[in-house]
């Protein structure tokens, strides 16, 4: 089949759905792939790395002329106007944005969006927001490093000690826990918090220290440890406790970093005005939910300001700021997609039977078909 | 007596010569201290923090009418009309700036900067240039992460594994040693590199890889041995071959680190415009010699450029990015510079038997004085 990779031209998106590793493997699949020339360059992979793996450069008509076009973003509508009606696109189209669904549907795509994916072992390998978000906590990390005034280490110089920057990470998911093993690398002290208090060994085991709230109703204590296995949502009681005691790390915290941020919902406030202000001056706040509204109501998405005398970091697309290996962790998520709709003998095939495929089909046939 | 510390107005200076900590010692030894107003902002220092340790807060005037003046850079010639004639100036004035210094000695300005100070043991304490450059090391670290588009750990991820970074160090001094240890940190590979081959236990010692070139003759095993525990220079035999060896890894690196800054003197090239050219599209370049013309020709003083698909970083003035830190120990250096040049009795001495003093002095009664 023909494969067809176009150039993002979101703004400031800088990935691209595929390497010179996964082209290779599906030219070895006997495919065609045609790129459209420049589009690995915001991602350190020139043309002339793709011709060597036998991929074909091409313009943006001729990436969007292929049987399956592999997308990073949902396509702008100068994009849409190229697409070929019956084709099928995979990407990480916004399964939240029913406009953008409407418009694939309307251009008679067969449109895939592995941001809805189910959360299964098999689908592990083509999960993209884990793969994302993994690249955003660490990423998070470099930039406070960065904005950050003073060492994260504790150094012991001539000069004297220094100490150690004071991390606080909050919300413990994959970004969480990436935030965590990367501030921890760099020496600072580490604290996190969740609204699940069975994350607490995962934060334990990165060397980070679990903000304890401990258990006052045996109400609490059964939605701790839940039924069967599963944590059910912890009562009001305990969240207010929660809160105040988050509020004294954050006040006494050199670096902060919010990673609560649920595709398709407002973000959580976990970072009060009145948090910002018993801030120390010179520190940083990383927001990784400014996309979504942001954990602090002071984050300004795609800015960095300065706020009570404290840094808002609110990039919204932190995982293009990592473009090359971003990159490559998400060409291998579409390289494992791609193994469920084309078979051996390289032929398309749409099994609704399998699970994963059910999920991310967004369009079909003209109608939007997401559940 | 009273001590003076004016706010720095050379363009992209951050740093302060007086912090919370060292006031309060000062203040402690009864002197009164008047810091100008905003002084210490960009070092995240607010006014406030000055006062609650007993310091005064003033302007510009105030800080310059002071018994001794305590500064980061030499004074502009705005500044200069502020000095008091008679009044002590300690700071990092430029040793080799003849200019600068006639200015000093024209103001009537007792003056030292403790860049002069000899790298004994003794004076290791107020050593200005090893304090800054490790800012400068480790920073250097932090922008290169930042700016580099991958990962510098290994990770294993759901969607594979993602290879650590190559980094190559070239020059071990302090900024190099601290380069080598914050790369180290984040999980980078660390190849260095320096024209001293008796470094290359230091470099082990801190996880790092030593580009080793074995010597051929006994006039190059003798250099490298020394005699009295002092090594020689390396004879241009060995230096030829050596560079060979680097060009091979900076070809290979993802980033390198250039730390070749001499006080007073051009900066050598160790990384040509060929090398740049070898290097990998995306790869990052960090020349801690940029204010003395840069170790690669391509680097331009203040400025990120990129070259041959090579991020080339340029700043000049790196522990002024980390402005709290690099003011800590400043601050640091320079009150133990003090005790040198005050009694305890509070009373100015200036002991020209002293080594320290005396190597340090820059201008005294109208002439410059400096060894």
């Amino acid at each position: 089949m023909l494969i067809g990779i176009p150039a993002e031209i979101t703004a400031g998106e800088t990935r691209v759905a595929i390497t010179p590793e996964t082209a290779k493997k599906l030219k070895a699949q006997g495919h065609t792939i045609r790129v459209q020339s420049g589009a690995g360059v915001a991602a350190s992979v020139p043309d002339e790395a793709y011709r060597a793996v036998g991929a074909e450069i091409t313009d943006a008509a001729g990436a969007y002329a292929a049987d399956i076009v592999l997308k990073v973003r949902c396509p702008l509508d100068s994009e849409m106007a190229l697409a070929r009606p019956g084709s099928v696109m995979v990407g990480m189209l916004n399964p939240f944005d029913p406009a953008g669904l409407q418009r694939l549907a309307a251009a008679q795509l067969t449109s895939f969006s592995l941001e809805a994916a189910p959360r299964t072992s098999r689908a592990q390998s083509m999960d993209v927001l884990s793969s994302q978000a993994n690249i955003a906590g660490y990423k998070a990390v470099m930039m406070a490093a960065d904005a950050y005034q003073r060492f994260f280490p504790m150094l012991m110089t001539a000069a004297g000690t220094v100490k150690a920057a004071r991390v606080v990470i909050l919300g413990v998911g994959v970004a969480g826990l990436q935030a965590i093993a990367t501030a921890k690398r760099l020496g600072a002290v580490i604290e996190a918090s969740d609204v699940r208090p069975s994350v607490k060994e995962q934060v334990e085991s990165l060397g980070g220290k679990f903000i304890d709230v401990p258990y006052e109703t045996d109400e609490e204590r059964e939605a701790a440890v839940g039924v069967g296995g599963y944590a059910r949502p912890m009562p009001p009681s305990w969240m207010a406790r929660q809160k105040l005691e988050v509020a004294k790390r954050v006040a006494q915290a050199d670096v902060v970093i919010t990673t609560a941020l649920i595709p398709g919902r407002a973000a959580p406030v976990l970072v009060t005005e009145e948090m910002v202000m018993a801030m120390k001056p010179g520190s940083v706040i990383v927001d990784l939910a400014a996309a979504q509204g942001g954990n602090c109501p002071l984050t300004e998405a795609d800015k960095t300001v300065i706020k009570y005398g404290v840094t808002l970091m609110g990039q919204t697309n932190i995982a293009a700021l990592v473009a090359a290996d971003a990159s490559a962790l998400y060409a291998r998520n579409l390289l494992d997609f791609l193994k469920l709709i084309i078979t051996k003998e390289g032929a398309l095939k749409i099994d609704l039977e399998d699970d994963i495929v059910a999920a991310c089909l967004m369009t079909q046939g003209g109608e939007v078909k997401r559940k």
